[in-house]
């Protein structure tokens, strides 16, 4: 089991040559999708393919993940239809962490958020976000995947 | 996607020499299982796993799966966890069908419940139940594998 310890920012100037930073194209779709946090994921990020299980809200959150076949997402893939998303994932490297940059696509066109996930509690409190990330938006459920997929 | 057209029975009396029918040990546990009928089952059935994502109710529901590898299975089963039962099912011919018979084991051992499959909903409707099938239960929320895991 992976707990799940994150912070969530808007981004207030992007990085200069992001493009230049390792990055992915992810589709995702839930296969469950719950108020309560309970969620069925399926994802696309470049050529990888997984199902992502998670229980719980805020920044603490049981995660299980594994590694799907094309076949196996394929199969699963339509029944997630009116519950995806589109955007590209950058990796910054920020000191010990690495600022997951997401922007958006599709519906959601020019949406940027970023991620930081970290080890422990306390280091997610007494992380000092970099002047170019924005409002501190963690828990935000404006912000959330389930509800941009919704 | 597969839908799925079944009628369940309680079970009069079980088949002569029941063992002599194909048969395999079933453990299945739910990763997601809600009353509107939505579920996210895992299964491991003799040696084979698999997931299978359900939705809807009575007995036309949708319906996918996939075969799992025993690592893929083995990361996500302990999500399941207090959401599991366990059954020896039975597989017996009938003229064009096959009837189901499930044993369930565990903390509901002694519980035997009957299904049938069929291609449309004109056989379902048709069906003949032979004498030693007892009251059709189809619906009957007791005898949901959704309940009885919980």
């Amino acid at each position: 089991m992976h707990r799940e310890i994150e912070r969530k920012f808007l981004v207030r100037e992007l990085p200069e040559q992001l493009a230049e930073f390792p990055h992915a194209e992810i589709s995702q779709g839930y296969l469950v999708s719950l108020d309560d946090g309970l969620q069925v994921r399926l994802r696309k990020s470049n050529e990888s393919y997984s199902l992502t299980y998670k229980r719980g809200v805020g920044n603490v959150r049981e995660e299980r993940e594994v590694e799907l076949t094309p076949a196996q997402f394929d199969a699963l893939w339509p029944a997630t239809e009116g519950k995806r998303l589109e955007k590209t994932r950058y990796g910054i490297p920020l000191g010990d962490c690495v600022v997951e940059i997401d922007v958006y696509g599709g519906r959601h066109n020019g949406l940027v958020v970023a991620e930081v996930e970290f080890d422990d509690e306390e280091s997610a409190k007494n992380f000092q976000p970099p002047d170019w990330l924005g409002d501190d938006v963690t828990g935000d459920p404006r912000y959330s995947n389930q509800l941009l997929a919704s």
